[in-house]
């Protein structure tokens, strides 16, 4: 595997959908060859899959239902768009991987962090992310910029309360401490311009080793 | 759980799914209140989701993505059809279940039995059948008899060649061994009313337990 597989987490409202895109362009002006994908990422099959997850006629869809559904779409991203893109020498920017499950289905909804990562790992083998940046906004804030964004496309964990985002951010914190090597902690409650650097400070020196 | 969870397993060809019908009405004559299923058993998020694993347009799937699909489907259908009637004390006969995907997946197609069965576990989390009959026959005879039988529908497994049935009764074999206590091999190299005969008495004896 010759590319770099950077992927991006955190809560709703941190800005890592914006800065993604942003960082994208700038190493594409560096010289890189980028591509930015987030799940299902048009994958056909994996669209399929989520229109599954998705349908609000499933209201029966049970949670570990649910979490086998994520990790299969997953696997068929990573198989068709990630892993080919990586044996091309590609920096891959991915918006959410692995470690949104664990967060989110692993600890926030109660499945388990190690049980959604022993599925996950299935799902992915031991194409890990080189490096993840988490950004860092308390729940608080976060939801406070989603509320004052118009633009912004609601989406169904939008709506959770405020005490499930709470336990997202408690989850992360577990996630870090079972990755303290992989996942650098981006302080995003500064101006995008701010954390815009300092995310691309982190992906400047993990390229440079 | 009062109820008590019964699997049929085996290759093509072994008969163990005309047993399992002809066995419930037996069990219901003997008082019993029992339920005949198999996956996907008509439960809709599971239909959905056979129908994106059977898709024939859907020829990018890769093994690990069927996989955790095959799991997610099973998930849906325990929970949805299987534990409420166990809850409500009924014998469920269930046409394959894990060690299906045991052997099949994992083995025959070469994924590994454990990490299949890691995500199995997941999906089904302690809801392990009780008892598990074998219906053993050789891939050879079992296919002769699928060849002779002009009324059986022709599924996409019954198309593999000898060599992969050879693997799926070999991965058989390793689950048996993982599982001896679990699961009975019932001779199916007979007539029906005698593997009947055979495939009644083991369940009479788990009942009278």
């Amino acid at each position: 595997m010759n590319g770099h597989f950077i992927t991006f987490e955190g809560g709703e409202g941190a800005g890592k959908t914006t800065i993604l895109h942003s960082l994208s362009q700038k190493l594409e002006k560096q010289g890189f060859d980028v591509i930015a994908t987030r799940e299902p990422g048009g994958i056909e099959i994996s669209e399929q899959i989520r229109k599954v997850i998705l349908d609000p006629q499933n209201t029966k869809m049970e949670e570990r239902t649910e979490a086998l559904l994520y990790a299969a779409a997953r696997r068929q991203h990573l198989v068709e768009k990630v892993l080919p893109a990586l044996e091309q020498g590609k920096i891959v920017l991915c918006d959410r991987f692995i470690d949104s499950s664990l967060a989110y289905q692993g600890y926030a909804r109660g499945l388990g962090i190690d049980e959604v990562f022993a599925i996950n790992q299935f799902a992915i083998k031991d194409c890990m992310p080189a490096i993840t940046l988490f950004f860092d906004i308390t729940p608080e804030k976060g939801l406070e910029r989603i509320a004052s964004n118009k633009d912004r496309e609601r989406n169904r964990l939008d709506l959770e309360n405020l005490v499930f985002h709470e336990r997202v951010y408690e989850g992360y914190q577990k996630v870090i401490e079972k990755f303290p090597n992989r996942i650098s902690t981006i302080n995003a409650d500064q101006s995008l311009e701010n954390v815009e650097l300092d995310a691309m400070a982190r992906i400047d020196a993990y390229l440079k080793k």
